[in-house]
């Protein structure tokens, strides 16, 4: 916080036009077949030239071996020092989560709002011994994650809290998490979770007087719960923890006085951008190419640029490692493009790797590419992992970009005369 | 500060020489028609041989984004981690200030001493709005450097602290710092600055009894400032803030046990050496060569020597990058002759950058060599900004050279057995 006090003091206005463009999961590890990644593998000459013409690193976003979820990885590009924002890990799940059932269907366009309940859950069991119920089995035996998911479904479809919306949102196996929505519902509870096996599940509790009514609500939520998968085989109940609405974020424009604008067409990062205090802009369809021409059409409009590509991560998850090449190389052309615009400053990168060959996020450093005029490049002769490690901004933390594209943007003033 | 008692704990006396060769803003962008920096341009055959002999890497000052002053870039450069002492921001401003008035004349050989108090202050506009007085623009409208240096001679002439001197110190557009030198000045003052414009100006307030007397001297010092500028047509006000006087800070010869030398010629660098407990030479003149002549003879005296070249980035701030690169010529064959002196450990390192391009300091990483007759060298081909950077060292903070070069001198034994 103190860091980011410094900066927001040092940070003054210009009008200069900063670009980041995000690609999510941008990095892979090698093909086994090949010894490439997705990036060595893509014919993508205007994104390597770039990274020659730019200074290039590799950014970690939560430190070593933390793979971040799209939440974290996301706020840290934006310079916000997790640790120091009293994020509810259930608000962070929310934001990550990739699928999402609202009264029994699934629900593409969900966003979290400020007034949100958040909470992050574990499917579980519940066993009678004696005349008590303690939890038999935490983790709900490791239940498979189709298993989550429809359980998911069905925990959506038949919890009815009077006035309020439920949201719930699969994990893998026994996690998931989810959102109640309406009136007067505020931070400050105890979790329900008591972290270990054969204990009794606990009610959750108010840790101050305004927080009351979202402690009743909430278990109210578990007992439904409890009562709708009764006769679920593989759980039975649900524990909570991380419960807590969305921090109150100072934003971009706050912080450093950018009039920032967000162009990603998912839900979760239109989400992000919104509790960031973005502008968050219509894009006419899902295409990549809508995409730039909305930036485009607002160059004139904002100072700072978010352009967030999720397919790249979409299809890693799924194991996809060509399609992953494919649409690297369907964006280079249209990435040239933006790069018509008159920017001052434009960074590549991502808010995490996502390797094909893993199928999941990793802890990889996230390949980044930083241009402006007066950049010292010359180091990494193409935009790939190991290309990028040899530039100028060598491996340093996610939150790091921002401040360096600000100072290239010539909107930090020194430190002391 | 954990760390720092840790490596004072760590260290013991030899009879090692340790000599920090310190180009002022060292570092550089390149130059829009070549694309070299000044290092890159410069013929420094015996720098690039060092370079070459030396482990070499990039120092960041204040980390990501963030151009130091010079008062924080040396007091990184010595090992103090700057957000654990309590350094008044007053005092950051003063140490790197680089012009002075003392009553109406300037004055060239300014030190800062442990019993000043020091402040920075904003030029500002008073206007009347009914029977009250409110800041009309804290920042005079952005008057410009020209008119606020003129503005502090005026001040440093007409403000009379009965057995007090005053000192002002113009900086960019309607920033100043200012001293005041006398008996009984102690730290713990409010801010009079109200951080916006609309509303009154405050009062100066002690925070502890012993502040009272510096609290109401700094009140007579606005009232007559006000009094003195009622005539000037862009300012008619200041507003102080960070004011104290300069911690003390551990000697580094009290930390490390070394004995240290100065062979700066400006007096800013001569202060800032002061308040670490250097010693600070004597030299008759302020051509390079007379500070090489210096460090050879006291060679026997001291551990420790800080050579300060100033000159790289006095031209750099005028934008004058051919004149960068001859200074770096100029001074290579003076760095070979310091060579032949026999230390132990060489580090040619800078306070932060200073791109020629960009016209002030930079937040880039500091290009730097580490010598010793046991060092890992061999990756840099040059002294220049992106040869470094492939160096042992990698990119790490300023704090880092100084422990590293002791242990390089063998000053550091190991923690723990």
């Amino acid at each position: 916080m103190e860091r980011l006090r410094l900066l927001s003091e040092l940070c003054f206005r210009n009008d200069s036009k900063i670009l980041f463009w995000v690609f999510d999961g941008i990095g892979g590890v090698p093909h086994p077949d090949t010894g490439k990644t997705e990036l060595e593998t893509a014919q993508i000459p205007n994104l390597d030239a770039f990274a020659r013409r730019a200074s290039c690193g590799g950014l970690e976003a939560h430190g070593a071996g933390v793979a971040p979820g799209s939440g974290p990885g996301h706020l840290s590009l934006f310079g916000y020092p997790l640790e120091h924002f009293d994020l509810p890990r259930g608000v962070l799940e929310v934001l990550g989560a990739q699928q999402c059932y609202h009264n029994g269907k699934p629900c593409d366009d969900f966003a979290l709002q400020p007034t949100d309940l958040a909470m992050r859950g574990n499917y579980a069991t519940l066993e009678r011994i004696g005349d008590r119920l303690v939890i038999g089995d935490r983790r709900a035996n490791n239940i498979a994650t189709e298993s989550s998911d429809e359980v998911s479904r069905a925990l959506s479809a038949g919890i009815d809290l009077d006035g309020y919306d439920v949201y719930i949102f699969p994990g893998k196996q026994h996690r998931f998490a989810a959102v109640i929505r309406g009136a007067d519902l505020r931070s400050g509870l105890t979790d329900a979770d008591p972290q270990r096996s054969g204990l009794s599940p606990r009610a959750v509790e108010a840790e101050r007087p305004e927080a009351q009514h979202a402690a009743d609500l909430v278990n109210e939520f578990v007992r439904q719960a409890t009562e709708v998968l009764e006769a679920e085989p593989e759980a039975n109940t649900v524990l909570l923890r991380g419960i807590g609405t969305p921090p109150s974020v100072p934003s971009l424009q706050e912080l450093y006085g950018i009039k920032c604008a967000a162009i990603a067409t998912y839900p979760m990062y239109r989400g992000i951008a919104r509790l960031l205090g973005m502008d968050v802009l219509d894009v006419p369809s899902m295409s990549h190419e809508d995409q730039v021409k909305t930036l485009e059409e607002n160059f004139n409009k904002h100072d700072f640029f978010y352009l967030h590509i999720k397919e790249t991560d979409s299809v890693a998850h799924k194991g996809d490692f060509d399609a992953k090449v494919r649409i690297f190389e369907e964006c280079d052309a249209l990435f040239a493009r933006a790069l018509e615009l008159d920017f001052d400053v434009v960074v590549v990168t991502g808010d995490h790797c996502t390797p094909s060959v893993l199928g999941d996020h990793s802890w990889h450093p996230i390949p980044t590419a930083l241009w402006s005029k007066t950049v010292l490049s010359g180091q990494a002769s193409a935009l790939t992992e190991r290309e990028c490690l040899k530039g100028m901004l060598g491996r340093r933390a996610s939150r790091d970009i921002l401040p360096l594209a600000l100072a290239e943007a010539g909107r930090l003033k020194k430190f002391g005369a």
